[in-house]
């Protein structure tokens, strides 16, 4: 199992309605509004690196609204 | 009370009119136009941080010509 | 009450003590160590963004081998 | 008259002490702490955009605790 | 003969389809999809820089999605 | 006298048309396309910093296919 | 099998002496010097991403000279 | 021939002996202080890519004060 961050920025006056619909993707355990150079921070998590990228591209990627993902897996050292 | 600096990026050649148009959003205390790797550079007040990104949502971020805000809450240490 | 992630960058090798060390501060919900631009992503919560930024300043800037910290506080838009 | 923001970087845990004693220096209106990506906002000004550059040498830059500013003047569109 | 990498960033969703279209180009070794701050990193060659940033300008950056370059020639110390 | 490099970065496919153009506005003394984060550099000169700030909005940032300036002034330390 | 690029960035005058020493750190497949924002890439492969995060703080770290690492795994969509 | 502009940043204080450093560097034509993110640009020419990248490690970085140097091969497309 892979868990991850994804921190994203949205279009101006998109952050709230992205991260409501982002909530709502099998695999994306929390979505939140911030401030600051990121809009929205969600935690995900999938079987595989390439699964969580999948996910990203297929299901995160395709809500409206969103400009820019960075993912950052969590790796336990 | 909390306030905040909001770093913002324009569309090329919307700085003026992007500056001018917050200057008249209640909340906002000061916009000026600058050069370097931010166009406008905004002072506001909220109640609380939950009321200053609503206003960066809902009024700022609302004018056209905007393309990227960073919200930089004043902390008192 | 404020929650925020604050996104860290440390020394090179020194991820994983900062994580665990980050843990143990009142106030941290939880310390993970990523890949990509930062190192180790936490979670933490204070009454006031006051009390936020000064755990910040006090407490987990003074870990040893950080060397910047970037905090974005969750908003409710 | 040339005015202008610096947006300064500083070393963990010293952005509180580096914003007291800019507030010090002359020529400089206000200097806060903040949280996202830079540590102390400072409002400055100057006669021309040398004295400016010069003044951030050789007074703002010799506080101890900066790593980065990074001075963006004031313009009049 | 000179080889660089280049970082890409795309927009959202369009990492995948980049990547397969950026391969077929004449002088690029391969084009992989990553996480983290850039999309797709491709590895290409030409006979010298002009011609690098003219195959980048020409072909690469005419891939439908791609919304930023980063070309980083390979140097021998 | 006001000197200043101008950083720009274009649309994909736009540098070279780009740095045509600007090298025919009045106070740029060269414009050139270049590889990296940038992908166009000027030298730019305006009676003040005012002046230089005016010519980069109405003028340089009127070219079609820019998408963001960063205008460094020249200083003498 | 994962793989990753993990783009370096090293203290001044020391990226030659880094990329040969990367070179020699078992996973490692290859490591070159290029110009820009970063100044090595290198690319390698362990068994997963807990191993490659392992790898990254436990040897390319450890390499005298380097002052950040981002690792970006190669993901296949 | 190859020709170059080189980004620097610079340790606070420093920009100007930085400069003036440089700008006796042979193959360096010119070096100026800059504000805003970078502290000097050079401009630089060299026979060729590596030519030109043994010339900024081997010189350009060797000047006591430096912390970044950023490479823009100029191309002519």
């Amino acid at each position: 199992m892979v868990q991850a961050y994804i921190l994203i920025q949205t279009e101006v006056g998109k952050a709230s309605t992205v991260a409501e619909t982002i909530n709502k993707i099998p695999g994306v355990i929390q979505a939140e509004d911030v401030t600051g150079p990121y809009d929205v921070i969600v935690r995900a998590q999938a079987d595989t690196v390439d699964d969580l990228g999948r996910m990203v591209v297929a299901k995160v990627q395709q809500v409206d609204g969103i400009t820019r993902t960075l993912t950052c897996p969590v790796v336990h050292l």
